[in-house]
């Protein structure tokens, strides 16, 4: 019989530089919970400056303690939409925006996290991943990881995992 | 009880720049109609020219009318996909895919939109989006958007917005 | 009622340059089998170094035998991660890696295909697809791609159609 299950995975962020959180095991265990054995799991960022992306685990570290793949990654969004260091680098966050954030909660002027919200936009913010005999098929490199692109602050984000299936 | 529910948006875009549509509420409301609270919203892009995106509404907008973000998207996506302003520029479109244009309906020769189907695939054709407690989890600031990338004329785009859950 | 159908396709890819196999058809007879009407589609790549594309069938080829709107698309995602062509261009894979993979029933040692891993998380594992009385939404132009971003070798590779409605 088809049913729907969802729980929420929190991971903390270190800022300075974007964090990759593997979040396989996670993910594998809410579906053992869900006993759907076969269907579709998505991951969903909450965050407008978070990814979700399926990747190889490279194992090998640079100096900061990202894995080779995830610095080519990083090197690769530096050219294409550089981490923000100047105002007037982008447009955004205007003065309205600001406001408004402040407004709901953010309890400091806006960050000039716009590079973060333009790479999550690029890498797409969920994946869906199929269910096949009660396990992710992700092959024997695939890991799930969830990007936060925010290099601004450290803080808590939160991950969505919807499982639809029988 | 597991069920499916659709309903379809119609918009209007403007041409001449990539139109953006603010499109959450009509989304809330379709999800509002379809009594699912618990569940997954995908929403697709029928047009190969066009995405759907989930970001962070910025409120301050251009001299055009696109919020500050989306002039920020609009220019990094113009570094790494010129817009076509020359023949030659891209391949693509051919002899053979204008005549095929022609014979299924579309009324004058074959407009220059490269670009926009290639930001297309670069953006993405479709978003999943978690649905908990009848609500989709956008969090704050995020809404949705229907991106219409083709600048080459103004005209009327589908969406369809498919539900899944309980 | 609400059901739930899983196929997998098999498709054999050239290396030397990205492949892109157009699977359509083959997915469109999957739909068929599942006798689902209403609802969605997920195309899944298996490959971490692989994506799925809904876009354009755009008729004329180049000298290789890419579409035109294909080439250009490699074209641009050449601009932006460049295919590796010498050692230390990227930082992946290294040793742990190479060893990983060893173990794991990988023939040779590691191929210099980090390019294609790269382009896989731009482009996107996944595409969802609406179903709408038995046929998928795809438009007059749509075609459902699965693109071997591998460059460095010929082989066969999986793809998962899960289709989930009623």
């Amino acid at each position: 019989m088809m049913k729907n299950f969802r729980k929420t995975i929190h991971v903390k962020s270190t800022g300075i530089r974007p964090t990759f959180h593997m979040i396989t095991d996670q993910v594998q265990n809410i579906v053992n919970e869900s006993s759907i054995s076969e269907g579709l799991c998505v991951v969903y960022s909450h965050h407008t400056t978070c990814s979700v992306m399926v990747q190889e685990c490279s194992f090998d570290k640079t100096y900061t303690g990202l894995e080779y793949l995830q610095q080519d990654l990083c090197n690769i969004l530096e050219n294409i939409i550089p981490t923000c260091r100047v105002e007037g680098q982008y447009l955004h966050p205007g003065p309205q925006l600001t406001e408004f954030s402040l407004q709901h909660g953010e309890d400091k002027p806006r960050t000039l996290n716009t590079d973060a919200h333009l790479r999550s936009s690029l890498i797409g913010r969920s994946e869906s991943i199929v269910i096949a005999q009660g396990k992710l098929d992700l092959g024997s490199f695939g890991h799930i990881y969830f990007i936060d692109f925010d290099q601004t602050c450290a803080r808590e984000r939160t991950i969505q995992v919807q499982i639809i299936g029988e």
